[in-house]
């Protein structure tokens, strides 16, 4: 089958792989639809990031070159020995998060924070493919309602009455809009914490950095109000200067969070009842054979892409 | 009356100054002791941090040269009109905030949090002097059966049951097993994340930053376990140089805290009733004439120091 592979940054070939086979508690799945990640575009322009490169992944071997491709969808083509929770036939979107089962983080329900941190598409072959296997613990069914291109993303859906969004591309601010945001800033033509002040009254109570750069870390918190809180959701390239004496006088509360914890069955709930129109953030549909140049490239290159699926079978 | 003023960094003078006098809804304190806060040593080593010198405070125009001290006890001497929570002769300690009435915060009860933000012997002039003139707000009363000396300090009565100090001072370290820290490490000869790893068997839910450097802040962030929580208390003579791609993957919260709310009367209550032993953290008690020498010096250039008192009397 062919796969998208990640062989060293800038260079990620689509070729010929074996077809997986599901293990012991593993699914095997064929791929609809994957998308592009802001983690795969991390491995893309400047990785190793998060793929093992000197050592094999401690809880499955994996080494080296790598399928991409974490966020899919796809129907369960065959399970694994002592495969309870999903059949041959069922559509499902996968929780790409590897469990440590020894680390005492999974007790408390805590496992995204078990280590060593594992993701599918990074310390395994994803889904950038026709056919991946995943452990059965990643799995979840999806409605018979729900396509397979609603990808399971969000936040601006979880309910906040005031959402601003910041970006540097007038296109994707107005995707944005399109998606329920309340007020947009260009970046590069405003001063982002002045108007978010005015907007707010103040200052946010929240922002959310998923870009992780030096200036939008410091406008984000800038333009939070005192005692506000800042969720960095970005894999950051580089260590950032910090004004902790800001920190301190204003009671700034600064959260890092890497993925989703017991939330996927609630997602996949709200995308179903239409509340979340995540469909309107995919702006290119794209074939296997073109993920560099229509893919990867066009996100590095171009402003206005949003959320670009692979069709697997296109 | 004699007071000891801030002129500069490096430059503190005991020196005669007026007797001030009560305002409206202000009090009068006769001074008993005021300990020395770092804080205070901050603006002593390298002022001003929090002294108003280029323009007026404006909550009451106070600039400039600034009697220190926000670390005091003493006995009401005067109250000004419209003072109706203490009269002539009530013992109390001052919770040396200033808040501003306009502020949004206010309402939420975040008084802390009010901008701009000012400190009694800060951004007015403070308890190193025989009298000093607070807002009504400011002042607690407390019980005849304490003692003007148990300074009002505290986290480790808070109730942690495993405690573990970090110092690079060995007498600093013995106080702090005194008071009741289960474990103490010196950062000088230890390895201070490998340790806390050991002691906490995978790191530590909390860390308290008291000290605000490079190297207090890196240690314990490394020092906490995923998804634990730092807590900077300390004001950060420089900016740090901060991981935030190791805060995102590992889920760690990072919380800055400038000053205490609504907190003064059970912290009085937990030290009336005895299980905060806050006197044993008193290491010397001065004259107010030899603060500079025996105060301001000593904390900088002997480390078995903690908590130094001025007794205004002695």
């Amino acid at each position: 089958m062919k796969a998208a592979r990640w062989h060293a940054a800038k260079d990620i070939r689509v070729e010929e792989t074996e077809i997986p086979t599901a293990g012991q508690k593993q699914v095997k799945i064929e791929v609809q639809f994957t998308g592009i990640c802001g983690s795969d575009l991390h491995e893309y322009t400047h990785g190793p990031m998060l793929i093992p490169v000197d050592k094999p992944y401690s809880l499955n071997g994996h080494q080296g070159v790598t399928t991409l491709g974490h966020e899919f969808s796809g129907i369960v083509s065959e399970v694994g020995k002592g495969v309870t929770n999903v059949k041959v036939g069922d559509r499902v979107v996968v929780e790409p998060l590897f469990k440590n089962p020894e680390s005492p983080f999974i007790a408390n329900g805590e496992y995204n924070l078990s280590e060593p941190l594992g993701f599918v598409g990074l310390t395994s072959n994803g889904g950038f493919a026709k056919y991946t296997v995943v452990e059965d613990y990643m799995v979840h069914k999806i409605p018979d309602s729900m396509s397979f291109e609603q990808g399971v993303q969000a936040t601006i859906a979880a309910g906040s009455p005031n959402v601003i969004v910041v970006d540097v591309a007038d296109k994707r601010l107005e995707k944005a809009t399109e998606v329920g945001a309340t007020h947009v800033i260009n970046g590069k033509t405003e001063d982002i914490p002045a108007q978010v002040k005015k907007l707010t009254n103040g200052g946010a109570d929240v922002y959310l950095d998923a870009a992780g750069v030096q200036a939008t870390y410091e406008n984000g918190l800038k333009s939070l109000r005192n005692g506000g809180t800042a969720v960095l959701v970005a894999l950051f390239g580089k260590p950032v200067t910090h004004d902790a004496f800001d920190q301190v006088v204003r009671e700034i509360t600064i959260k890092g969070i890497i993925a989703y914890r017991n939330i996927f069955p609630q997602v996949i709930a709200l995308i179903d009842s239409g509340r979340m129109p995540v469909e309107k953030l995919v702006t290119q549909k794209i074939k296997l054979d073109n993920i560099v140049a229509d893919g990867f490239e066009a996100l590095v290159s171009n402003p206005s892409q949003v959320k670009i699926l692979v069709d697997i079978n296109g």
